[in-house]
């Protein structure tokens, strides 16, 4: 099948050089395409590493590898094999992810625990090893490649390639964060994966990196939402080399601290973005605020509700102004709402207040908010300070055609 | 829009007459349709009641004047409204319901509190109590009606007319359980709500009714799910009159209580069903069990994040046998589960055991399966002895197109 462009897409960025950072691509030919789907980055000695992992009880053996490496707080290299997850493959998909990371750390002289491995596509087929090695020999030999290409050949189903870039200013030092990621593309028969991977030439202690990943990562990939389901494979891994000579950032108090997080935020909150915009079928992306409420994780929850409602989703894409789809999933969240306080708007259009329409509610303003691209819903609780941002994007044919209708 | 009849959908069967139950309908014209929209069901002063209702923090006035007359027992009639649930409609629906209770009770020469209303349709207008009380003074003057005319009526975007029906030989005296249901037709701007309404000739305290209701709810109406969205006015009520002549029914040492509990979860059961069957865009209906988990709500939990799983969904309706989106269902459901013990299979068909796909796996039977119209899902854990079934439907074009594509 052939999907086009997202009509979302965002172009990629001129992303600058990290030293200490090189990216090499290869054709293992994971499935019967003609296309560069192994990606090996090789990370200068002393890198630190963190990183977030999907909460599957069910994880593929690439993360249950990364999960263990990653306390260990240091990373030699990275490699991602695009078309197959080799998620639910037994001790087959051990052995395959064990094999990686032995040979890469053969080509480096480093241990294999500084190897981290990341993988995506068809389900329940262990990676073949044997194209794996010989993927991995190809790129060891291959010259570097341009970011845009490296994040080309992590995709699966994703209908644009997707990077960004921030800076920061750190005890003194401009330091430059990119990222890379990959999401909501889908290889029948199989489910989406976002794997994301960020480096930062900035000096960070491990630790902190983990803490400062962590935060961001609470308002920016735990955010969206495309469908609700959650990937066996999904990382986002964070390297920071350390090439920028600032002094090591170890703990909020350091100079650059807030700067530094708030620049991990901005890029979290980016790639997260670029997730959405190439949501399987997705026409308008949208923006749910809840605020009012309990708690921020109550916040959350609701606003969550709403973004996985099929109905709210549904009538986003047919442009209607349904809050009332809007009040049902605020209702069904199971948080602490109470309906003749709810107030609710699209776009800055108020359309209920108090829990019932807005006297003389005029729908033409929402109507015209409705046929643009991004699509602002706004609650109001009042019960509270907590307040929670996510973000999705619409339930269209397109997400029916990709999922249902076309077989491997 | 017109929409066909549910390819699932089953004949409305013969349901006997309830002595002490009499339904009229009336054309209210909550919208501009001509076609009854009012039911009017009259009981014999000494009827039971007992009821399970939304659990949304925003539900109808509706839902609350039934969560207020439940606990005194008594019942003298039911009120259905189709074309406008008066949800989300501050002090005026508050005062529609009032007005049609006050109106029924004046007629019945009863208290209001012996009056349950429940309406479903638009969201966020007022139920006009002029329409309403003309088409109750129209229902009064009418002749009795059949069940199937009284199904109809309490009809939104339903493809089909539904009931169902039981009996059960309690105290030595045969006594039969009917019922009527509507649910997931759509009315834009709207969500679908699930109305459903038992009428029992059995003699049963209002304290054991509600029990025993309860009970078979879990097992069925809970269990069952078209899109995750859950209604403000999701409502069901069971009546018992006592006109069988059995020895009031108060307690599960009484003879006969097992029987009749046995057929009101029989009977909720078929009900439940229907409503799946007339899911909507429904090709195929879906049955997931799962079993060895740590507990019954464990696995109920498990099967629901499968059934709720917009990937799996649209495989089924794909006929596509992505085992792939079961184990991912499996694993974003946060309860218990092993990954390496995990089995899974489609009808009678093992496809994966031991966390991986079963050696020599031929997936024609599973295919051949997944062409037909029901279709089995199991999931077995390898942890306990819980165990849960639910039901649902695949989500196709016809989902999109009645939520998204169609404005009112």
């Amino acid at each position: 099948m052939s999907i086009e462009c997202s009509p979302l897409a965002l172009p990629f960025p001129a992303l600058p050089a990290i030293p200490g950072v090189t990216a090499r691509v290869a054709r293992a030919r994971y499935k019967s395409w003609d296309r560069c789907d192994l990606t090996f980055i090789e990370l200068a000695p002393g890198t630190a590493v963190a990183g977030v992992l999907t909460g599957s009880r069910c994880p593929s053996p690439e993360v249950e590898w990364c999960r263990k490496a990653l306390p260990l707080g240091e990373a030699r290299a990275l490699v991602v094999n695009a078309g197959n997850s080799n998620a639910f493959t037994g001790n087959r998909g051990r052995a395959a992810v064990e094999a990686i990371a032995a040979r890469a750390a053969a080509h480096l002289g480093c241990r294999p625990s500084d190897i981290f491995v990341a993988s995506t596509g068809v389900i329940g087929v262990p990676l073949p090893i044997d194209k794996a090695e010989a993927g991995l020999d190809n790129a060891f030999a291959a010259p570097p490649c341009s970011w845009e290409d490296a994040a080309a050949t992590i995709m699966t189903t994703d209908t644009f390639a997707k990077g960004a870039v921030t800076r920061a200013v750190v005890g003194g030092k401009t330091v430059s964060l990119i990222g890379i990621i990959k999401g909501s593309g889908m290889i029948a028969p199989d489910m989406a994966t976002m794997l994301g991977f960020l480096f930062i030439d900035a000096a960070v202690d491990p630790a902190f990196l983990q803490a400062a990943l962590g935060d961001a990562n609470r308002k920016s990939f735990s955010c969206i939402t495309v469908d609700g389901d959650t990937s066996t494979s999904d990382t986002v891994l964070a390297f920071a080399t350390g090439s920028a000579g600032n002094a090591v950032l170890a703990g909020d108090e350091d100079d650059g601290a807030d700067a530094f997080r708030a620049a991990l935020q901005d890029l979290c909150h980016q790639l997260a973005q670029l997730v959405v915009r190439d949501g399987e079928g997705a026409q308008k992306l949208i923006e749910i605020t809840v605020e009012g409420a309990e708690s921020d994780a109550s916040a959350h929850r609701i606003a969550m509700s709403i973004a996985n409602s099929p109905l709210v989703k549904t009538a986003i894409a047919g442009e209607d102004a349904n809050w009332g789809r809007v009040v049902m999933a605020v209702g069904k969240a199971g948080e602490p709402a109470e309906r003749d306080r709810l107030a609710i708007r699209f776009g800055a259009t108020q359309v209920a207040r108090d829990g019932l329409a807005v006297e003389g509610y005029d729908e033409a303003p929402v109507a015209a908010h409705l046929k643009g691209r991004e699509i602002e819903i706004g609650v109001e609780l009042g019960l509270g300070e907590g307040r929670a941002t996510v973000w999705t994007c619409d339930l269209t044919h397109g997400y029916i055609s990709i999922n249902a209708d076309y077989r491997s």
